[in-house]
């Protein structure tokens, strides 16, 4: 393995962690079971909604009798990607921008927003909306990722997951690109294997 | 990065899987939050303590004000590493069973056991004992995985874990190595980033 720095672009979870639309039941909670009060190690244990954080989605998220955590091929997610400079996006990532850049099948595309920078990931986050959505499905892309809680915001029939999911498209959702430059990197983001779930939490990195 | 082949070497979340010593407080729960019965998306949430399946300890497990997961240099567990097959050891993995191997400083070992064969998780598994400890600790190797629910048992003063710790060298339990043979790899094993914590669930992988 070549390279030159590791960038952990994962949310740490904390108690006081931003959550989609700042909805209390997305806040973990991590409960101390034992501690140095009363023995000689001591072991916590965490709560928390499957999509806190950093995480992907699985297709089960949207589509009944979708696929899951552990039907997921690695090399899916371990994998060459792109990260894409979109921080002049006003309200959302439509195809208009994305047909500025350099887009080919097979990429894994990170979508750098304003959301790394602006205290906006609770309310009105940027998102990709359906037409972008449906420009990357058409490119068959391998997964996007994006650094909002959620890759979209107030569409009821959630037509971006749909747009992605019908071209089983990886979803990454929850990253902090605040630091990372436009260009190409090498993304680890293989999910904690919670068999027979939707979605589950990653450590997602990035080698240079 | 250049790879031929991806190797999960984590153990699936399941309702039903091999916990430490068989406890049932080590068993993880998953509660389904909304399905499709009454909307039309999926979400569910874990609870688990954070010593269940594959993860990383750190020294606050053992030791009083001791490390915790966000202070983590990723470079400790995302790192070149050498499988051992110590699939010999009758009860568990002393000095005299490692002083046979090739150990060098900064070396990441991964000790295979019949633990990643047996159906001994539960009890009477393979450990590192301290004699084991001592001399990975001399060596100043920087972190050592099994493929047992705790690197030792039975020891009531964690000598196992204090002898590491002494040493900050990074502790990984819950490995599946039964499709690993001896040699050297690359480790991919950071944790979810709960702050604050003892410990923290990985998906691990090796690259070969």
């Amino acid at each position: 393995m070549n390279y030159t720095r590791i960038y952990d672009i994962s949310m740490p979870i904390t108690l006081d962690m931003p959550v989609y639309k700042g909805k209390p039941e997305k806040k973990p909670s991590i409960i101390v079971e034992s501690d140095y009060s009363t023995g000689n190690f001591y072991e916590s244990r965490i709560s928390m909604n499957l999509h806190t954080g950093t995480h992907l989605d699985r297709t089960l998220h949207m589509v009944k009798d979708g696929n899951t955590i552990e039907n997921l091929s690695l090399d899916r997610v371990i994998t060459p990607c792109k990260v894409l400079d979109l921080t002049t996006a006003i309200e959302c990532i439509s195809k208009s921008n994305l047909m500025k850049k350099d887009i080919q099948e097979g990429d894994f595309l990170l979508l750098k927003t304003r959301n790394s920078f602006e205290d906006i990931l609770e309310e009105n986050f940027i998102y990709l909306d359906k037409s972008g959505a449906e420009y990357l499905a058409s490119k068959k892309i391998k997964g996007v990722g994006i650094d909002a809680l959620g890759i979209e915001r107030s569409q009821p029939n959630h037509e971006t997951h749909l747009q992605l999911m019908k071209e089983d498209i990886q979803i990454l959702e929850g990253l902090r690109l605040q630091d990372i430059e436009e260009g190409e990197y090498f993304l680890f983001a293989a999910p904690i294997n919670i068999a027979g779930a939707e979605a589950a939490p990653v450590r997602a990195v990035l080698l240079q």
